[in-house]
């Protein structure tokens, strides 16, 4: 290849990894770095863990333009919101940024904040401030701080063992018939999962099943085999779409074999459907080479 | 006006100003919400203070397109650092947001990292994490964690009193020359401020002297004197361009009348001139209104 590499050439997982190797971490009470859902920060003995996090949307990427703009607010924070749930943090403080054209309507931007506040709300996130600066498209950058409860730590990607059994709430596939605007993020669960530890290991369900799934059971150096047959789609969804549509925000964890029947009945989400996917193994079985080739999204190398 | 109204007619600063009213802020521990230089989050009882900030840079607005990628990294993260000196902080962690298009070189986009990276290192900044996004428009946004060292409180911009002097460090004007981009956050001269106590308030000065004065002494509810002839210009620059400029980065705060002999004797910063520049009063004088006449820096507005 001669011609320059570009940014569409290597992928977003791909660029990330390039960007960040190297990047100091490890010390100064940084528990977990790039890579994971939230950064995690410890500050100090007796003071509470502490997850960071930043997500942006993009008119033409992640809304279209004729999106109705207190969903798109919404979406910025629910995003982020989903991440610490994937973790299992509680939402504290947020900071959003808006880039925007000049001709951009006040009311158009007052009704995108209208959207984010009232989600904000409803989860007790304090904004805190942010920041307007003008650019070519209309953008909406959050920045999301959390905290876990004294005593819980946090659910990480990479610390489930061959064996573990794969979970999923909710149902998956046909995010773009408006889910992708209206999904509930998943705080309560992903709290309850980390308190009562029954979450080896977390992630939220952005990019599809297909592409999470390879990337939760390679944080664990592991493979996974997939029940297709147990996969709960929304109405009408083919498998295709269960794999491929992304934006879910649904949770994605393992837990330990045998824990199965405790698990659901102990469940205390009445109206979020808890299903049972298949298992973590010790090496790649055919069932992941399947689900590693169904890409999901990527906002690079789909232009 | 029959037209709506866009972004363009309200400028940043009424924007911000109509976006974030009636935003929850005062519980929960958040001690200082939109309009001073960070957050200010106090988690509890025995647990350090913590700031909280963003700040974006954009193609064409921050930096020109033929500018150093290594610097564009680099002022993404300085422009947060200069806010965090401006309370006195330390800075913690930070995550990074890169906005751009897909045919971006590979090459450049890491030429960014590693301007910030460096800039990190020298500052004891933790990356702790990030993404990245397709969009029409280079754009770096840069989320940024610092905390008060133990019994310190954070310097306000509103918590001065009439009579206070006012003091500039640095010189000021010219930045865009090339200081915009190389400029020093003054995080040592902010934290020893706040430690000592000897500022009453203050602010960093990105707008520009004639747009950030005004800003400071009205947080406080004041009006202000200022000794033009005293101002520290950079060599060469006019009064108009110290006044307009921006991007000077410098720190402008106020002290207690009678304090300056012993604040210009202890001030440990050889190499870092500071000067005093004229004083808060009980209502706005001529001097005032003057240089809220001289416009400084505004997004939106200039087009």
């Amino acid at each position: 290849m001669n011609a320059p590499a570009t940014l569409a050439d290597l992928g977003e997982a791909e660029l990330l990894r390039l960007l960040t190797r190297g990047w100091p971490g490890g010390t100064g009470g940084l528990a977990v770095g790039a890579g994971d859902d939230c950064a995690v920060l410890q500050p100090g003995p007796g003071e509470r863990t502490l997850l960071f996090k930043t997500d942006a949307v993009v008119e033409g990427v992640h809304f279209l333009p004729a999106a109705r703009p207190g969903l798109v607010g919404r979406k910025a924070l629910a995003r982020n919101l989903s991440d610490l749930a994937a973790m299992g943090g509680e939402p504290w403080a947020a900071l959003v940024t808006l880039a925007a054209p000049s001709a951009t309507s006040v009311q158009r931007v007052r009704a995108v904040y209208r959207g984010l506040e009232q989600l904000a709300r409803q989860h007790g996130v304090l904004l805190a401030g942010g920041e307007t600066v003008r650019a070519p498209k209309l953008m909406l950058s959050v920045a999301l701080l959390g905290r876990m409860p004294r005593g819980v730590r946090p659910v990480l990607r990479g610390t489930a063992r061959a064996g573990d059994e794969l979970w999923v709430t909710g149902r998956l596939g046909g995010s773009q018939g408006g889910r992708h605007l209206r999904f509930e993020p998943r705080l309560a669960a992903g709290q309850w999962l980390a308190r009562r530890r029954r979450a080896t290991a977390m992630m939220d369900l952005s990019d599809g099943l297909g592409a999470d799934l390879p990337k939760l059971a390679a944080a664990s150096g592991l493979g996974y085999e997939l029940d297709e047959t147990a996969l709960p789609g929304h109405r009408g969804v083919t498998l295709a779409q269960i794999f491929n549509d992304g934006e879910d925000y649904e949770l994605l964890f393992t837990a330990r074999p045998g824990t199965a029947a405790k698990l659901r009945r102990d469940w205390p989400f009445a109206d979020l459907p808890l299903t049972r996917i298949g298992r973590l193994t010790k090496k790649a079985l055919a069932g992941s080479r399947r689900a590693e080739q169904r890409k999901g999204y990527d906002h690079f190398s789909r232009r």
